[in-house]
C-alpha cells in the first residue's frame, strides 16, 4: 500500500480523499492556493503547502509546483479529485515520468476519452452504442450537410475537444449546420485550441444515465451500477440518485455491460464513469462520454453498493488486484445526493461567497454529509461554489426523499445564500416524486416559484 | 399513522425522535426546561413549550405538565426517549387512562421488568437462563446464607427496585454476605423505597451482550441480533458495537431466541433490550435485566440491520403489524458507537459542562453523527454530559474502527473537554483492536496512559 499521498485539490473532494486515506493508514499532503489558507483540508491533512496565488492557474493547475511538493515531502501517488488537474493528460503523464502514481487512469486513456471523437469511434468500434451521426471529425459543411440528411435533423454539433457543456450547438436546419459549423469551428479553436467538430443526430428528451466503473492493473474491469444524474441547470447535475428510477433490470444489464465494454477498451484502471444519453421513450441508450476521473456524485454509488470508491482507487493505484468481482456487487437501497451550493436560487442562481457565520450539518440515521465548510469559514470567490454535498440513504426512493427533506429541513448555513430551498421544493414537486422526468425538468418547472 | 407526537426528553436522543417523525410526516411537540431554552431539539420541533425548571424533577419528569402539553396540542402520542420517564409505569399508566399513546411497552410489561426479583422469575419461568440465586426476594440473613452456601461464593446481593449499576453488593464471605444484605436493604429502602433483596452467583469476568428486540401489539416479536458493550466504566456504556465479536453462530442463535422468549413472556410491544451477562470463559449466557425502552446504543443494531428503529417504534405505537419477520432480518457489515462526552478523561472524567465555542462533526462515508450541539451552544451543568453519539459503520470491525479513529481525529469540540482523546486512545489499544475483552478491561488499562 502506498505510504504517502498528496491531494491536488481543494474543498470537498479533498476532505473526502484525506478521509479515505487516513481509514487506510496513508499520510497526506495537502497543496493550497493564498485564498485557501484557512481552507479544512489544510487543516486536515498531516502537511500543507501552499502552491501558489488565488488563481488556480498558478496554484491548483500548477504542474511544477504541485510534482515539486510531492517529490520533496516523499509522495508515492497523486490523487487530482476531479477538476484541475484530473483529466489533464499531460499531468498525468508528467507523473508518470516522474516515478510519481497518478491515483487515476494512464494518461493514454485519459486522452483517448478526453477527444470526444476519438473516444466516439474507439466505443463504435468496441460494440458500445453510439448516437448516429459523423465517422470521426467532419471536414466541412458540405460533407456536415451529407451526414445531416442521411441521419436526419435536428442535429448536434460538438467541438471534439469541448465538454461539460461547452463547445456544443444544435441545428434543425440546414442553414442552421453549415452556419453552426463555422461558428463551432471557430469557437472551439479559440477555446481548447483545437477546431475540430463532430455531429451526431439530436435527442432532445432523454434521461442522463451513467454507470460507474472499477478496474485495476491487470485488465480486471466490473460496473457498480447506475447513477440517474437527469436533474440538471444548464448542463449542470444538480441531484444525483442510485439506482436510476427509469431502468429496467434488462436494460440496466446492458448498459452495465456496455460501459465494462468502454472502460476494457481504452485499458481503464481506477474509478470511471461511462455516461449515456437514455431515450427512455424509445428504450435505447448512447454512449455519451467517458469522465475518466472520480465525479462529484460518486457517494450515492457508495451508499447503495457499500464499495468505498477512494478506498478503491488507493487500493488499485498501489498495485493490488480489484477486491470484488461483478458477481460481488449488490445494489441494496436508494440514494439521493443534492449538491448544495452557494448560491441564491430566488435570483437565478447567482453565486454567493462570503462568510459561514454559522454551519451546523444535518445528521442522524441514513444521513451522509460530505463537506469542507465550518461556523467561521470564507467561501472564496475563485473556485466552484459547493457547500456540501447532502446524501440520504434508506430502503427505497420515497423514504430517501422523506429523509433528505427532513435532512434539509434541518440544515443551517447562514452568512450566505444556499440552493437548501430550491432543494426543499424539488423534493415536494410531484413530478421528482414520481421519478418520472427527463433532463428538461428544470426548464419545465420554476421549482422555487411552485 | 399518528399525526402528532410529544417527545418528553431532551438532547440527541429528543432530536434523534424528531427526525424519525419528520421522516414520517408527523408534527412533533417538543418540552423543555428553562434550563433548555436554546437546546436544538427545541428549534427543530414544529412546537416547542417550557414545562417548568431546570430540576428535571420539575420539568422532564414533571408528569402533569407533560400531559397537559400533549392534550392542548392535541398529541396522538408521547415517545419518551431513554431516561427521565421511559420506565416509568406510572407514567405510561397515565398516558393509557388520558388516551394518549406511550410510545414504548404497557406499563405492565415496564412494571414486570422493573422489578428485578419478578424480572428474574418472569424470566427463569419462561425458560431463559438465569443466574443461580434466590427465588424471589430474600426474607433474611438467615435465607441468603443457606442460598449463598448452595450456589458457592462469591456471590452478589441485589436491590430489587435499583438498576444501572446502583443497589448492588459483592460478597465473598459469609460475614460479607451478612453484612452486606442488612446495609443494602437500608440503602435500597432509603433510596428506592422498596428494601427487598435478592442473591445471585457472582460472575467476575464476562462481556455485557444484549439483544435488540422489536414487538408489536398483536403478539409478533423479532431479534435484532446483539450489541456488544463491554467497555465500560462504572457500569456506564462508553464503547458499545454490533456484532458482538465474541459470539459464536450458536451462541448468537440461541440468545436471541432467549431474548424473544422474555419479549414474549411480558407481551411486549415496541423497542426493548434483553440484557444478558456472557461468561465466555464458560460460553454461557444468563439474562441480567431488560430494558424497556430504546437505548443510547440503538444505532449500531440500526447501521448493521438497516432497520430504523425509532420509526419502527412510531409505526408500531400506530398499530401497525411488523413489518419484518425473523427471516427479513439480516446482518451485514459491523457499526462501532462511542459515547462522546464532556468530561475530563485525563482528570478522571470529571464532567465539563460550558460553552462549545466551535462545534464541527465528523462527516463522509459511514459516518453518523447524533447529536444536539452547535457552535455557540452552552451546556447546562443540570443534565447527562453527553455531546455526541459517533457511530461507524464499515464491512468489517478493523475498518470500522480504522473510521472511527479518522472520525475522531476531526471531530471539533472547543470550549469544554470531552471524552474524544480517550476514545482515540481506546481506539489504538492493542487489547480493543483484538475484540478479546471483558467488562473488566477499563479496571485493567489506564488508556489515557497506554
Amino acid at each position: 500500500m502506498m505510504k504517502k499521498v498528496l491531494i491536488a485539490n481543494r474543498g470537498e473532494i479533498a476532505v473526502r480523499i484525506i478521509r479515505a486515506c487516513k481509514e487506510l493508514d496513508i499520510e497526506t499532503v495537502a497543496v493550497y492556493s493564498e485564498a485557501d489558507r484557512e481552507a479544512l483540508h489544510v487543516q486536515m491533512a498531516d502537511e500543507a503547502y501552499c502552491i501558489g496565488p488565488k488563481q488556480s492557474k498558478d496554484s491548483y493547475l500548477n504542474f511544477s509546483n504541485i510534482i515539486s511538493v510531492a517529490k520533496l515531502t516523499g509522495c508515492d501517488g497523486i490523487h487530482p479529485g476531479y477538476g484541475f488537474l484530473a483529466e489533464n493528460a499531460s499531468f498525468a503523464e508528467l507523473c508518470e515520468q516522474c516515478n510519481i502514481t497518478f491515483i487515476g487512469p494512464t494518461s493514454d486513456a485519459i486522452s483517448r476519452m478526453g477527444t470526444k471523437d476519438v473516444a466516439r469511434e474507439t466505443m463504435r468500434k468496441a460494440g458500445v452504442p453510439v448516437v448516429p451521426g459523423s465517422t470521426g471529425i467532419v471536414a466541412d459543411e458540405k460533407e456536415g450537410l451529407e451526414i445531416a440528411r442521411e441521419i436526419g435533423f435536428p442535429v448536434i454539433i460538438k467541438a471534439t475537444a469541448g465538454g461539460g457543456g461547452k463547445g456544443i450547438r444544435v441545428a434543425r436546419t440546414e442553414e442552421e449546420l453549415v452556419k453552426g459549423i463555422q461558428i463551432t469551428q471557430k469557437e472551439a479553436a479559440a477555446a481548447f485550441g483545437n477546431p475540430g467538430v463532430y455531429i451526431e443526430k439530436f435527442i432532445e428528451i432523454f434521461r442522463h444515465v451513467e454507470i460507474q466503473v472499477l478496474a485495476d492493473n491487470f485488465g480486471n474491469a466490473i460496473h457498480l451500477g447506475e447513477r440517474d444524474c437527469s436533474i440538471q441547470r444548464r448542463m449542470q447535475k444538480l441531484v444525483e440518485e442510485a439506482p436510476s428510477p427509469a431502468l429496467s433490470p434488462e436494460i440496466r444489464s446492458q448498459m452495465g455491460d456496455a460501459a465494462v465494454k468502454a472502460a476494457q477498451a481504452v485499458n481503464y484502471r481506477s474509478a470511471g464513469t461511462v455516461e449515456f444519453i437514455f431515450d427512455h421513450i424509445n428504450q435505447k441508450f448512447y454512449f455519451m462520454e467517458m469522465n475518466t476521473r472520480i465525479q462529484v456524485e460518486h457517494p450515492v454509488t457508495e451508499m447503495v453498493t457499500g464499495i468505498d470508491l477512494i478506498q478503491q482507487q488507493l487500493k488499485v493505484a498501489s498495485g493490488e488486484t480489484l477486491a470484488y468481482t461483478q458477481e460481488d456487487v449488490t445494489i441494496k437501497g436508494w440514494a439521493i445526493e443534492c449538491r448544495i451550493n452557494a448560491e441564491n436560487p430566488s435570483k437565478n442562481f447567482m453565486p454567493s461567497a462570503g462568510k459561514v457565520e454559522m454551519y451546523l450539518a444535518p445528521g442522524g440515521n441514513g444521513v451522509r454529509v460530505d463537506s469542507a465548510m465550518y461556523s467561521g469559514y470564507s467561501i472564496p470567490p475563485y473556485y466552484d461554489s459547493m457547500v456540501a454535498k447532502l446524501i440520504t440513504f434508506a430502503d427505497t426512493r420515497e423514504e430517501a426523499v422523506a429523509k433528505m427533506k427532513r435532512a434539509l429541513s434541518e440544515f443551517v448555513v447562514e452568512g450566505v445564500h444556499t440552493t437548501i430551498p430550491f432543494h426543499a421544493k424539488l423534493m415536494d414537486h410531484e413530478e421528482f416524486k414520481s421519478g418520472d422526468f427527463d433532463t428538461k425538468f428544470l426548464e419545465k418547472y420554476d421549482v422555487m416559484n411552485s
